[in-house]
Formats: structure tokens, C-alpha cells, sequence
């Protein structure tokens, strides 16, 4: 028995006026989920606990079983492992976005438009960069997907240097500028990383303004990637790893780096799918075969889809909808090729992004699930309305991993 | 005002296809269990957590209120208890399975047959039994029901001179052999008790193989009782009896030893019912005479039925439903009998052990709740589809014993 586990990032939804007070999952068109929804058990689920808006990377860890609030270290960690970097145990890893900033540091575009052109050339420039007031640290920078980036601070001496309990210098709206990084504890470690991480702000800036390729970006109309924006400073969380505990092969076949980064910081494998991209662009049908293809060797196989929390956070509705739609497809595909006698399908999503919101919030998310062992429920439609009548009730975030891999027949009792 | 919880062991089950994809609960006859449901409240609840498969010693402890993560210590010592043995805080109790296993110790049978002869022989045996190698230990060993039975290590120097971490000798499955007792940790003690386990296999394996009684049975085309598996060691956790943190009295009605232990060890009183034999031949009628003899003197009355677990390990679909329906004549017992206006009668199971899977899974177990006082919902059937519906909505085995002693006005209030 092998479990697939579909997530639909920032799915869930508040009613919609424009909708008649309805959410994207009840209007979209998605014979699949609801097929899955009336033939399985569904419920609601709060990622972390009843009203708190999970980020991307608490809920994940959330979801396969780890409690953020005991082992989260700051998400930047994730996107560098999830950039395929190998993250040392001193080492602090940082998220960065290009962003579009004008002469005194305002930011004018926190993702530079979500730049699709000259991120490789970006990170050559910054991977190149040694600072001259900072001989003990190497700077590791990865471009991943659109305007984000990786970048780690790495001690060329092996004591601990840097610290990750700096703020962010991003100013997470347009207008302002670009933020000081402060330390966030009294630590000389803090105080440190802050300061250096405050002048590579201003070395990228100037770097990056004058960058040829961002001169052809003004040339054809479109914005600079003339700023990194630093978010999320982390250390890597120590973890037991899923396929320990559970006994089981796993595999997080995602675009996004971070998400793939949650997988790998939890013992998982992680695949490239080609065509699948992270942005409302995705192909979701090549996901759909990467999970055919890999079913045979693995037990648990996550599926990230990051579109739908993109169209939530640009307020895009059609787009939302068109997003939940391809989810759709997506498991249309699995289950017309896979042996569904021996799957449990489980389909969510990391939290709720309300379109009308554009950010995460607390709402619990709609949970199904199916397969052969399942208790079916009189559930018909998969939307946060339906799924909150079901008969999974409503649980925690933490408790979805164990609950699959019990009916997939590998959790261990506890006691005699 | 009274309560009375009634736990069909491992009565959780899965839709079964030969059953139409119904549980056993949803095809018993069971107009008791469903009169109850339609006239209480009704849920469902995961013993320790979602997905957890419980055991039955963790489960009973977490429906009594007490959390298994926090206050487990090992199987044995209830089996122990339950068996009317004096725990002493510095012994070992271990469980036993009398076993069939060939020359070279290869288990062939686990239960040896599940014996009902023989029993109290073999017990004499193994009791009158000194080990010349450890002459600073007293070996007490009780038989219980079928196939089980107990065993402390008791030091004859009241100082800790064995420990409860070490592994089980029984392989848990047939066809191979008896393992060898390890240490958990890395304790002289664990060693010591190791070692000294793994000298009593051998030794009661050749005072078993001999023993007149398996000659005799061997002659009848019985399996003979030749060897002792050891599991569960364990010792005595440390708990605030429930008689004192309600305030009440409380009575455990079980036939098998373990569990008459847990109620022993949480603080019950516990009496012998005669014919309420643990195992699928009980007369589940004499337990709710039993009941009824009772209720005058306690506060809180637990009965616990055997028979649906065993019948879920056999894989016996048609003797799991049999049982059930003899929950469901216990039930109508009490009820016909009983002051019902002065009675709150809960029902559940430990654990869902599907006839399929023939061991315990985590999935959540039904729960109804019957009496004065309680807030009626529409669950008209007791089964873990109907009770998934029900306004209990999905609790934790914890919250169980709270909810039956606020129904009785024995909680505590919290605060001002």
C-alpha cells in the first residue's frame, strides 16, 4: 500500500462575494476531487491549530509530522536545501528576493515583477562576491524560481560566526525601504550577521543596478531586479527522518525550492519534473507522471502545487480556480494509470489564502481522503463547506502523517 | 448518579468487502447499542492520537485519564496486577506466552493452541523453579487465561538489581525462533536481567518439554505447552489513584488479567466473575449480573469484553459480530435492571483491530454516551460511520474519563 499526498498551496478560501458567497473549491470544475471527496473520508484540518496562519514551511513540517513549534529553525534553510545546496550545520541560510528598488532603497516591486529572465546571470554576480570586510564568511547564492533566491552565510572558520535570529531587511510591502537588519538577541553572533548582512544590501544594490541585464530589462519596459531583499534567516532544524520513523521510501516531487526543502529536511527525496514550474504556469500532468513514474519505489510520494497560493496572493480568482482545476487533472491523470487498489490519495492544502486577503490566514483547510480501508463518510464535494461535515472532524496538521501512514500499515503501536 | 463504560476490545473495524463495505458494529444485530446511540450522544475518538495504533495496556490507561506518554512504564506489571499478584516497587513483571516450539526452539505455534488445559500444572513447575545461577532473585510465576500468563522478577536485595529495559524473547510471529533478550539501554541492570531471561528460556523449555501434562497432550494431537515466550517487561508506574482525584469508587469487571490490571494499578477494585473467561465463549450476561450486583457500591464501573479482539486477531469475521451482539445482551441486561434515571452508560472500544489486518490500526474507535443530562444528537446507530456524525464530535481517549465524571458531578472546577 503506498500513500500520495496532493497539496494544493494556500487552496483553501474564505466565501466570495463575487461568488456568490461561494470559495473557489465550490465553483471550480473538478470532477476528480469530488469523485475522491464521496468515495473517501474528509475532513477539516488547522496545519498548525485553530486560527494561525501556518507559513509555508511550519505547516509542511506540520504535515509530515514534525511540531514546528519544537524543531523550526527559520525557513531559509529550506529553500537553500531545497536549492539543491548542501546546508552545513554552522551554516545560516537566508531567502532572497529580487526586488525593484528605486535611488534611495523604496522599494518599488518586491518581485521584480516575478522576474523569468537573467536570474542566472544575477547569481554568478553575487555568487562571485567576496566582501572585503568579512574575510570569514563565503557567500553561497542560488537563484531558484522567478524572483527567489537562496543565499547562505557560510564561517571559513568552523566556530559559529553567524546567527539566525536576525530580522529581515525586506519590508514585505512596496514604498517603504528596504529595512536594516537588526539583531534579534544580544548575542555578538546577532549583532554580527546583521551588520554584514545591512552592507551586502548595499553592495548587491549597486551591483545589481548597473548588471547588463537589468539594463536591457529597463530597455524593454520591464523592472529591474536591482535589490535582494533578505527574509527568513535559518540554521538547519535537527530532525529524525520520515523514513526512519515511519520505515517507509518518500519523495516530495515539487517546483518550489522550499517545498522540496521541507522534503529533503525530512529525509525525503526530491525529483526535477520538468515543465513544472512553481508559478500558475506549471504544468501539473508531468507532476501527475513523475508520481507514476516513481510509485513502484516509494511509499509516500508528496506532490507540491505552488499556483494556487500564487493567484491567492495576487488576488486572482479565475486564476485560482483555473489552479485548483489543473490540481484536478493532476489526479484525474494518477488515477486513470496508477492501481488505485493498493493507493491512499490524500488531497489539502498548507493553509488557507483567502483571494480577497492576499496573505495566509488561520482558516482550517479541507482534507480528503481515499482508498482501499477508508471509512467513506457522506462527503460529495471537496470544499472547505463540504469537508466540514465529514467524518475525519477536524484535526491538526500534525496528526495527517500518522493517520496515513496507518493506512498504509506503517506506524508502529504503542504499548502491547 | 453512576457510570458505566463498556469496552469491546478491538471492536474498531474497516469496511469490509464481504460485508458490502460494512463494518462488523454496522451489520451486528444490536438493537441495545443502537437504542443507546439514538437516545445519547455519539463520536468518535483515537485512544492515544490520530493514526497511533494503540495497545491495549496504553489505550485503557489514556481512557482512564492517564497519559500513556507521560506514565507508561511496560505491559507486564498490569498483566501482573490483573493476575493478583503484590507488585514490589524493585520487580520486573513480564509477560508470558506458553508456546509450541520445535527442537531448535522455532516457535510453531505462539498460543500453543490457545491451551485451556494445563495451565495451573505448568504454573506449579515454572514456581517451584530456582535458578542456581541467580540465586539472588525470586522467580514468581502466575498462569492467567488460554495461553497467558506473568512472571516478576522479584531481587531478594531490595536494591534495583533489574530493569524493565529489555527486549522481548517472543519473535511475535511463527517459524522463527525464540529471540534472544537483549538490553535496551546500557545498564548493568539490563544486562544482568537479559542474561538471566535468556537462561530461563532454555531452562523452562526443557522442564516444559517433558512435563506430563504435554506428554498427555502431545497423545490427544495437541499442541504442547513446551516453551515460555517473554514480552512486555515492565515495571510499576507511578499514578494518582482515580478513586482519589474524583472522589469516587471505582470497580473493574474484566476477565482478562491485563486489564483488570490497569484498573488495579489506576486505583479500582477488581472482582472475579465466573464464566467471563476473556475469550470469544465468555457469558458476557454473567458480567452484567456482575454489574448490577455492584452498582450499589460504586461510583464508576468498567467492564471490559475480550471476545471482539481476539475474534479481529483470528481474522473471524462471523465470531466478531457474535460478540458484539453479546456486548449488545450485556447492555440490554443492565438496562433492563438497572435504575437507568441514575445511570450513564458509555461504550467504546480500546482500539479498532480490523478482521482484515488482524492486528490493532490507528483509526479512530466509536463512542456513545447514554444517561441523564446528556445533550441527545441524531445518531441512530452505534458504528464508526454513525458515530463520526455524531456532536461528541472526535475526541481523545484522555478527555473520556473527564467527560463520564462531569456527567456524574465528580469533576473538579478549574479555576473560580
Amino acid at each position: 500500500m503506498k500513500a500520495i499526498l496532493v497539496i494544493g498551496d494556500g487552496m483553501g478560501d474564505r466565501p466570495i462575494k463575487a461568488l456568490d458567497c461561494k470559495t473557489p473549491l465550490q465553483v471550480a470544475e473538478k470532477p476528480v476531487l469530488d469523485r475522491l471527496a464521496s468515495t473517501g473520508i474528509c475532513g477539516i484540518m488547522d496545519p498548525i491549530s485553530p486560527g494561525i496562519p501556518p507559513g509555508s514551511d511550519t505547516s509542511h513540517l506540520s504535515l509530515f509530522g514534525y511540531d514546528p513549534h519544537k524543531v523550526y529553525k527559520g525557513r531559509g534553510v529550506f529553500e537553500a536545501l531545497g536549492a539543491g545546496l548542501r546546508v552545513e550545520k554552522n551554516d545560516v541560510s537566508i531567502r532572497c528576493n529580487f526586488a525593484t528598488v528605486d535611488d534611495n532603497l523604496i522599494v518599488l516591486d518586491r518581485r521584480a515583477g516575478r522576474i523569468n529572465t537573467g536570474g542566472k546571470e544575477f547569481e554568478t554576480v553575487i555568487n562571485d562576491y567576496r566582501l572585503k570586510s568579512y574575510p570569514d564568511v563565503k557567500i553561497i547564492f542560488k537563484h531558484t524560481t522567478e524572483h527567489r533566491g537562496v543565499m547562505i552565510l557560510r564561517p571559513i572558520d568552523p566556530h559559529p560566526r553567524f546567527s539566525w535570529k536576525v530580522s529581515d531587511s525586506d519590508p514585505h510591502r512596496t514604498d517603504l525601504p528596504i529595512k536594516s537588519v537588526e539583531p534579534l538577541d544580544n548575542t555578538p553572533e546577532a549583532l554580527k550577521t546583521s551588520k554584514l548582512m545591512n552592507e551586502l544590501t548595499d553592495e548587491f544594490h549597486s551591483i545589481l543596478d548597473s548588471h547588463p541585464h537589468n539594463i536591457k530589462r529597463r530597455s524593454m519596459n520591464l523592472l529591474p531586479a536591482n535589490a535582494l531583499l533578505f527574509r527568513g534567516a535559518s540554521v538547519l532544524p535537527k530532525l529524525e527522518s520520515i523514513t526512519k520513523l515511519y520505515g517507509i521510501r518518500a519523495l516530495v516531487i515539487a517546483a518550489g525550492a522550499q517545498y522540496k526543502g521541507v522534503g529533503i529536511a525530512v529525509g525525503m527525496d526530491s525529483i526535477e519534473v520538468e515543465g513544472a514550474t512553481g508559478t500558475t504556469e506549471t504544468d501539473t500532468i508531468l507532476k501527475a507522471k513523475a508520481v507514476l513514474d516513481n510509485l513502484q519505489n516509494y511509499d509516500y510520494i508528496f506532490v507540491h502545487v505552488k499556483g494556487t497560493d500564487n493567484a491567492s496572493h495576487d488576488g486572482d480568482l479565475r486564476k485560482k480556480i483555473s489552479m485548483i482545476e489543473k490540481i484536478d487533472a493532476l489526479l484525474g491523470h494518477i488515477l486513470k494509470n496508477a492501481q488505485t487498489n493498493k493507493l491512499i490519495i490524500a488531497v489539502t492544502a498548507d493553509h488557507t489564502t483567502p483571494v480577497e486577503i492576499r496573505d495566509h490566514t488561520g482558516d482550517p483547510v479541507p482534507l480528503l481522503i481515499s482508498g482501499p480501508g477508508v471509512r467513506v463518510d457522506k462527503v460529495e464535494r471537496f470544499s472547505e463547506i463540504d469537508c466540514a461535515q465529514g467524518s475525519l472532524g477536524r484535526i491538526r496538521g500534525l496528526d495527517l502523517t500518522p493517520i496515513l501512514m496507518n493506512l498504509i500499515g506503517k506506524t508502529k503501536k504503542f504499548g502491547v
